[in-house]
C-alpha cells in the first residue's frame, strides 16, 4: 500500500514537494493538503491534479485516517505546532527548515518525539543527500586523508533581495553548512566567532555581506565558512576538508567543458534550485521509506536542534565580534 | 493503475531491470517472468520479492492479460522473436540490444511496428539518457559552437575477458557510439573505415586492440572512436565535439578532487556498470511514462536498426581494411 | 669569450631572435647582420642598439672574422644557399624552418654537414624545447604508460589570412607536428592519409578546413592531428598519447582559474606566438651553449630532412584522398 | 661591461645563486666570495669552476675594487651588518630574507639607505617573480574581479624536521605569504590572530601544526592562511582571491595531465626547491638589471621591514591568543 501523505503549507515548496511525491518518488502519493489560504491549496490540487482532499485545519489534516504521514511546508512560525501535533497523533513527520524559530522549540519537540519512544520526525536538511557530499563522507569514514583537521567553506549566492539583512546569513544561508558539517565531520561545535570584510559594493547598509564564520568542534577541527551573498558569480558552494593526509574537495556540479571565445570554461550555477535538485528527490524519498519500513533515518529532531543552537551562537558571534562558546546538552541515546 | 510489465529472461540485466521497476522507478511493478531456466525465473521472483507469476514460455507471458508491457532481456538471439511476438500482441516491448542480431532482423520488426501504425518498440541503448551527453545534446541544439565538424571519442575498458574478440570491438562495444552520435548529431553514417594501431601486449592473439574507426555522416562530419578495451587504467568515455565556433567536451562522471600522496587527482571507473547507472533509470522510467501515455518515445525500432547497418560495415571495414560505404533505406516518416 | 653570431635576415623573427640573444641569453652577442634589404639591416642594427656590422651579402657575412656562428631568418627559399655556405665555411648555423624547399634540398645540406666529419647545423624546431612537451617525453622514456600505440593531437588558430590555402596546412603547420612527433615516439613515419571533415563556414574556396591527418610509424603507432585554423577560439596545441597503461595529455598554458560571470574558466591564447615563447629562448641557448663547447645537439640537418619527406607525402595524400607511403633512407649513424 | 658581483655566504643557496649568475643569467659574473669557513668559500670556487677571488673577511670582499654589487647569503644573523656595510661602500646589494633578525634592525637599514639618497637593498623575496602571482596580479590591477575582498590562501609543506617548532611557521614559512600578499593587494596590515586546529598526529610536541593565520589589512581585506607543514602529500601553495565581482585562482604548477591506475591525475610537488625555480632565475636578472641601470626595482628595505614587523605581531599572536593589532611608521615617500 502506498504512503498517503498531508501536506500542510501549498507554497512553492509544498507544491514541489507534491509533484516530486506523485511524479518522481515511488511508494507514496498526495491524500490531503492544507493551506492557510484555503484556495490556494484548492488551487494546487487542481494546477497538480492531485487525489487529494482539502483540509481548512492542519490539525484536522494531521487526524485525518486519509493521511499516514506528514509534511509541514507551511511558513516557519507555525512548523513547531504542527511536527507537535503529528507526534501527539503519532504520525511520521517531515519538517522543512527551521524545525522551529528557537532552540527551545526544537528542544520542545526533541523531548516530545523521546516520549513517544519512537522516531517520528525528519527534517528537511537535503544537504546530506547531495551525492557531492556523500562522496566527501564516505572518503572521511574510509579514513582516506587521516583525521579531519580543518575544513574551509564558502557559500556564495549571486545575490540577495533588500529584505535579507545580517542575521539572515546565519539563519538563512549558513545554517545548511552547520547542518551539513556536523553530519559530515560527526562532530558538534563548541564555539564560533564572525570576521567582517571590507564589504562589496554591492550589498546595501543593513548587510555586511560577506562575513566568514569561524567554528571549532569538539574534537578541535577548525571550519572557516565565507558566506558571501552578493558573489555576482553564481551560486556557488564549496568545502574543502584537509586532514592528515590529504585533502578532500567537494565536486563541482557536472557540466560540460567548453572551449569558445579563448576561454576554456564549465559553468557555474546561477540559480540555487538547481544545486540539490537531486538531493531534494532523495531525501524525501527516505522519508517515504522510513515510514513504509517504520523507521525514519534522515535528519532528525536533534539535528534540528543542533543546529539551532550553533545559529543562535553565530549570531550572538555576528552582533558583538566576541568567540562565543556554543554548548548544548549531551546528545540522547535515544539518537544515537 | 501502475504498469504491470512482463519481463523474459531473468539473468543478470534481468534481474536488475526488475529491482529497478519495483524499487526505484514509479508506476510499474513487475507481474511476471520467464527464463529459458523455469527455475532460475522462480529464483529471481524469490530473491527479489516479486508478485510475479513465472511463466515457461515467453510467448505465453507476453500474450498473458497480467501482462501490459514487456521487457525483453533474454539472450541476443531470442530478442527478434519475443519483439515480434509483442508487437503482433499490440503490447509496447523494451528490448535489450541487440535489437536483432542482423540488419534484416531489424528491418522486420521495423515492418512489423509500421504495420500496426503506431510506435510499440523501445530499444535498450542508454547512452542518450545520460546526463552528460544530454548537455552535450543541448548545447549542440542552441547553437553553442555553431554546426559541428568533428568528433573524437574514446571507448576504453580496463579489460576483457579472453572470449571477446575482435568483431566483438563493434558489436559490443562501438554499437553504443553508432548509436549515441546518430542521436547527438541527427545525422546518419556514409562510411566506415577502421585502422589498427600497434597491438598491447595485454590483447591476445584474436583481439586486435586497440582499434580507430573513422566515420563519415551524411553531412560531412567526420567521427574517430578510439577504442580500445585492454587500456588497464579504466571504463573511460570520452567525447569531444568541435565545432565551427568552439570544442564541447562530455563531463567526467562526479568525483571528489583528492590531494594525497603527491598527486592531485579525481577517480576514473573501473566498472562499466557504474558509469550509466542513472541512465538505466532515467531510460526505464521514459518506457514505463511512454507506456502509460502511449507514447513510447526512447530510441525506436529504426534506431536499432540504424545500429546494426553501421555495425555490419564497421565489421566489413575490421576484414577489409578498405573504406566502406553505408546505405540505408530512407527512414519512414512513421519514424520523424 | 662570447659566441659572435651573424645573422641572415632581419625581418620580425631575425630581429626577436637578436634582442633574444643580446638581452635574455647568455654567452652570445649579434656582431653581424645581413637582409636583402639593407636599409632594413641598418634599421634593425639602430632600432635594438646592437654592436653589429652590416653586410650587404650573406656569403661575406659567413666569411667574416668577426662571425663565429650563423642564424639563416631570411626568405624560405635562400636557406639551402646559406646553410651550404656556412657548412663550407666550417661555422655552426642555425637555420629557421625550413631547412629547404625541398627534401632534395634537405638532403644535400646533409650530405654537406657529413662530408665535413662534425654536426654543424641546428634547425629551428622549437617544440621539443617547450617544458610541456619535454614532461611529456620524459615520462615516456621512463615508461610511465608502457609503450605508445596512439596519438592524439590537435593543432587549432583562431584564423590565418586568404593566402593560406591547403598545402599550407601540412607546410606551414602541420610540420611542427611531423618534428616533434618524430622525437617525442623516436620514431618514423611510414604512411599518411589526409581526411576531409565538412568545412567551417569560416574557411575560403582555397583552403580545406579542418583536415584530420592520420600517420603511421615504423613501430605502428597511429597518429591523429586535426589541423583547424579557422577555429575562431583560440591557439590551442593539444597532443594525448595513449599507452598499454594510460594516457598521458600535455599540459595546457599557464593560467589562472577564475569564476567570473556564471564560469569557472581558464584563458586560452590567441596570439602562437606567446604558446612557445620561452621554448624560443631555450633553443638558441642550447644553440649558443652547442658552439661553445663544439658539440651541436639540436633538431638535426637529418630531422629537417624527415620532416621534409614526411610533409611531401602529406601533401600528396592531401591531393590524391590516398594511402601514401613514406620512406627515407636509412638515418646515417652520424645522426644517431 | 658584465656586472662583478661578490657573494658573502656559499653555503647551498649562495652556490645556486653562483651558478645561476655565471650559467643562466646574463650581464653579471661573479668575481668574488666569501665565507666564515674560508675552506668552503675555496670549494664553492673550485667545485663551480668560478673565476673569483676568495675573501677571507666580508666586508674586505665588500671594498674590493672587483666587486660592484653584494649577495649576502650568509647566516641570518650577519644579514646586517653585511647589508650596512654594502649600503655604507655605495654598492647595491641582494640579501636573502630575513633582511635582519629584529624589525629594528630592517629599520636601521631603510634609514641607513634612505640616507644615501638612493636605492641600493633588494630583499630575496621571490614569489613576486613567479609568473603565476604576476598573473594574479595583473588580473587585480585591470580589475578583471573588482575590489579585492578576502584572499584564501595554504602554504603546505609534505614534513619539516625536528628543529622546526611553532614560531618558525612564522618566520621561516609564513613569511612568504607576509610579503608577497603585501604586494600583491599593495595594502598593509593591520592586525593578526592566530588558530590553532587540532594537530596532525605526525608533528611533534614543540610544533603546533597545522595553524591558521586571518590578517586584516588597512582596506578591511581579510585574509586566511592555512600553514601546514607535515601535511605528507606535497609542497602545495594555493592562493585564491575573492573580489566583488570574482574569484581569482593562482595557477597549479605545470605538470602533464595522466590517466593511469584508475586516476586522473596531475602531480604535485614535494621538493619546495622546484617550486618557485624560475622565480629565482627572475628575480636575481632583475637585480643585476637593477644594478647595471643604476635602479634598483625589486623588494625593498622597507618590504623587508615591514614584512619583518608583520611577522613579529603574528608570532605575538601565536602566544597570546589574541587579536594583535599590527602598526608601523608611515611609508617613507623614498619608497613610493
Amino acid at each position: 500500500m502506498p504512503l498517503r501523505v498531508g501536506i500542510i503549507g501549498t507554497g512553492a515548496i509544498g507544491r514541489d514537494h507534491s509533484r516530486r511525491i506523485n511524479n518522481v518518488l515511488t511508494g507514496a502519493h498526495v491524500s490531503a493538503v492544507n493551506d492557510v489560504n484555503v484556495e490556494q491549496a484548492q488551487k494546487a490540487v487542481d494546477d497538480l491534479d492531485l487525489k487529494a482532499e482539502v483540509f481548512a485545519n492542519g490539525h484536522e489534516l494531521i487526524q485525518s485516517n486519509a493521511v499516514d504521514a506528514v509534511l509541514v511546508t507551511s511558513w516557519g512560525p507555525t512548523h513547531e505546532e504542527f511536527v507537535l501535533s503529528a507526534i501527539a497523533a503519532g504520525k511520521p513527520v517531515f519538517c522543512e527548515k527551521p524545525l522551529a524559530t528557537t532552540a527551545e522549540g526544537c528542544k520542545r519537540i526533541v523531548d516530545a518525539e523521546i516520549a513517544t519512544g519512537k522516531r517520528l520526525v525528519q527534517v528537511g536538511f537535503m544537504r546530506p543527500y547531495d551525492s557531492g557530499y556523500q562522496l566527501l563522507k564516505n572518503a572521511l569514514t574510509i579514513g582516506e586523508i587521516g583525521d579531519p583537521l580543518m575544513v574551509h567553506c564558502a557559500h556564495r549566492n549571486p545575490e540577495v533581495p533588500e529584505s535579507y539583512v545580517t542575521p539572515m546569513a546565519i539563519q538563512d544561508t549558513l545554517i545548511h553548512e552547520l547542518d551539513v558539517l556536523r553530519w559530515l565531520l560527526d562532530d558538534d561545535y563548541v564555539s564560533a566567532q564572525v570576521i567582517y570584510p571590507r564589504r562589496t559594493r554591492f550589498t546595501h547598509s543593513k548587510l555586511a555581506d560577506p562575513q566568514i564564520v569561524l567554528l571549532e568542534t569538539k574534537r578541535g577541527i577548525r571550519i572557516d565558512v565565507e558566506v558571501f551573498v552578493n558573489c555576482k558569480y553564481g551560486y556557488d558552494i564549496q568545502c574543502s576538508v584537509v586532514g592528515e593526509l590529504g585533502v578532500l574537495n567537494l565536486p563541482e556540479p557536472q557540466s560540460l567543458l567548453v572551449r569558445k571565445e579563448a576561454s576554456l570554461a564549465t559553468n557555474i550555477l546561477t540559480d540555487w534550485k538547481q544545486r540539490f535538485i537531486k538531493a531534494y528527490d532523495v531525501e524525501l524519498q527516505e522519508f517515504i521509506n522510513g515510514c513504509l519500513n517504520s523507521s525514519i533515518t534522515g535528519p532528525s529532531a536533534w539535528d534540528g536542534y543542533a543546529a539551532s543552537v550553533a545559529s543562535d551562537a553565530c549570531v550572538e558571534a555576528q552582533e558583538t565580534g566576541a568567540i562565543i562558546p556554543i554548548s548544548m546538552a549531551d546528545k540522547p541515546s535515544f539518537y544515537s
